[in-house]
């Protein structure tokens, strides 16, 4: 197909497929003749992987096409979920760049306790009492530790025994995820889902947990104005 | 305590307190004469859940505005649950400003499956499987439905049995949530550490996840590298 199909088919303008294809992210199609250039099916694929990472995963370009370069390369599905898991951005501590750093106002130096070995330990305390197999380069260590600092420095401390109920839930979690990717047989198809769940499904679990929430929160009210025992709801 | 007093207690830069001063998210102090102006705990405390929201919860300054005249307001804390939920944004379709719109927009047409009503009654249903107690005025509803639909545009179509394991998953971690309000009497205090169980414990959750999902791909992968019918661990 022409450039222009491409577009209708794959709901990216045509400016933006070229953007896509200036920045590495998209493959050339294959050259018809000097000014004609063929797409094909994997195209439309790509497109609408690369559209979905930037627009709902919030990934920069350079991430994206980490991500991609995983996804293209031969490695087998472990290494390429690795790579995926590490370029995925978590909401925390750094990942707002900008609204962070400028919202905060002058300046935000000045922690009154250095957040360090009290949280890591913490975090490998729970790691090992998971009897997690978490490799050395995983960014999320740190990552949760700094997380940990943060509620630590709003006075609300977390123990490994308060983790643990949470991380059990995560394990049920990510064997479901896993679920999801146990009939895919062909690599970069297994990959390219592995994406999209870290990317896309993510705020999946996240707004169910938040409609969760506001369920827990009414059963609770519904419980303490009535007096009843519980709600209808079972 | 003088503002001086005040920065080094929260570790937040006077220039900084100022800022926020200004900007309507710090009470103003008791003002001893017309130069000095005296301050108390009570900022100390605003200005750690301040800073917290800002630079972790990711919320820009009207946002946190929004948030903490919902913990000033005199609502029961069911109310103010209610308000937190709704203003503590959730990385899905409308959040990257500039992509959202667009993906909701007629340039989805033309797409093989039009997303919309077929998303918006998954949700409904999925809501009604559960018996959760929704609000007419939830964002999560419509969001929820606009990450499916962008999960289907990438080809990954969930039915509800497909989010109904992830939904238990979600009533149970609510719970969890909620155990950790119960204990606290004071409404502000309740208020507060609701708004750092949304905005900060959030990450934590996510990371959690993302920790035992490389658990979850060690596990895998060494049961088919291997052929042993499971891991060493639990």
């Amino acid at each position: 197909m022409r450039i222009s199909e491409l577009s209708r088919r794959s709901g990216v303008s045509v400016a933006t497929i070229k953007y896509y294809r200036r920045e590495g992210l998209l493959p050339e199609g294959r050259a018809l003749n000097p000014t004609a250039v063929e797409y094909g099916e994997e195209h439309v694929q790509r497109l609408r992987l690369i559209r979905s990472l930037i627009q709902l995963g919030g990934l920069s370009v350079a991430r994206t096409r980490e991500v991609l370069d995983a996804v293209d390369r031969p490695l087998d599905a472990f290494e390429t979920l690795g790579v995926v898991h590490h370029a995925l951005p978590v909401p925390s501590a750094d990942t707002n760049g900008e609204g962070g750093k400028d919202d905060a106002g002058p300046d935000a130096d000045g922690d009154e306790a250095a957040p360090g070995e009290g949280v890591a330990a913490r975090v490998e305390a729970l790691i090992e009492s998971m009897g997690w197999q978490i490799s050395d380069g995983s960014p999320h260590r740190s990552e949760l530790a700094a997380s940990l600092a943060a509620l630590g420095r709003v006075g609300a401390d977390y123990t490994v025994d308060d983790l643990l109920p949470y991380a059990r839930l995560a394990t049920s979690t990510a064997d479901l995820d896993f679920a999801q990717l146990d009939g895919i047989e062909d690599r970069i198809a297994l990959a390219e889902r592995a994406v999209v769940l870290a990317a896309l499904f993510e705020p999946v679990v996240r707004l169910l947990r938040r409609l969760a929430q506001e369920d827990a929160n009414h059963r609770r009210h519904h419980r303490r104005a009535s007096g009843r025992s519980g709600p209808p709801a079972g």
